[in-house]
């Protein structure tokens, strides 16, 4: 059994803007070891993804409008949640619960406008946030391999590592998601690489 | 902004049975320190309490012969489950989904066969884990400031530890849910004691 789960937080990292390569910026932020998972925000990598929208360059839809009016929500908004989302599963005031494209449930598509620099913005989620964690997992055992001479085959113990000489690190990205019926929010992964996201229990004691 | 969060096992702990004092238990086993979150599986709080049953000594009722035909459960895991719930939101195919008595809604009312020394029996939850959590919580600091001599205000900064000269701990009991439309399991606090449960973030930037 493993003895114990240290969670760190990685500081200094700079205003994230379309374009940046954010593993990168971990591996340089952060001292990583094989082994380690990297939980990041969805946030950073929705701006590095150009996920960044102005509601002022949104032109909402009859329905949306029609929408808004409903829900008191702004119409561009309203626009965009429609734009990300398979199905409304529920829409009364000021509740509007989808199910996205990627088949996540949650409220306004994932859409908020929290922790971004200009007002009149707001941010999407990832268009898919497995294939986003699959390349930063690549951008970090790149910089990881070049940087420090580390992770050839050496620091893992599992075959698999050193059939493909890569430090073993894993990427998972999380999103800030309210619960039916619950008060405050919970932190769910949206995507992942480098680990299986389910640890199968059937028929063990 | 805190920069490290670890989170350590407690090893060594015996097999639990009714009349136990978990809080002890864990004072002696593990070495705690002020500022720390004890988290208390259900299971050990439930055994600790009787809230074991014997599946042979439930008389179900016709009402939970009634279901559990339909559902192709135990007539007597189906008694207890309807015991222990103010209302049956889901009954198809092996799944009964309720709302306890505390408010919780879940899988077959929080009762598992799983982790029990013997066949036959089956674990509700704590009939109140705030009320568990609570007294935990008394066990654990008054062991701690009699067996260490710590505590006594000088581990704390908090004015509110001062005027209450106790370590500053915390507890929380935790249970294995399902979540609605995924697979896996997920760890839900279901009672808690020293801990604000929810952090408020409105109107902070």
């Amino acid at each position: 059994m493993s003895a114990e789960l240290r969670v760190l937080a990685v500081a200094g990292l700079p205003e994230v803007s379309e374009g940046m390569r954010v593993g990168e910026l971990i591996a340089d932020a952060a001292e990583l070891e094989a082994g380690d998972v990297i939980v990041i925000s969805q946030k950073i990598v929705s701006k590095a993804e150009g996920q960044v929208r102005k509601l002022s360059a949104v032109l909402p839809s009859a329905e949306a409008r029609r929408l808004a009016a409903v829900l008191g929500k702004e119409p561009a908004l309203v626009e965009l949640i429609l734009s990300e989302s398979a199905e409304v599963l529920r829409a009364e005031r000021d509740v509007l619960i989808v199910e996205t494209h990627h088949g996540l449930i949650c409220a306004n598509a994932g859409i908020d406008s929290s922790n971004l620099p200009d007002a009149d913005t707001v941010c999407l989620l990832p268009e898919d946030s497995d294939a986003s964690a699959r390349r930063i997992r690549t951008e970090i055992t790149t910089a990881m391999t070049a940087g420090s001479g580390m992770g050839l085959a050496g620091h893992s113990t599992s075959s698999s590592a050193k059939s493909h000489p890569r430090p073993a690190i894993a990427v998972v990205i999380s999103d800030s998601f309210g619960r039916a019926w619950r008060l405050g929010q919970a932190e769910v992964a949206i995507g992942c690489a480098g680990l299986a996201p389910l640890d199968d229990w059937r028929g063990r004691r």
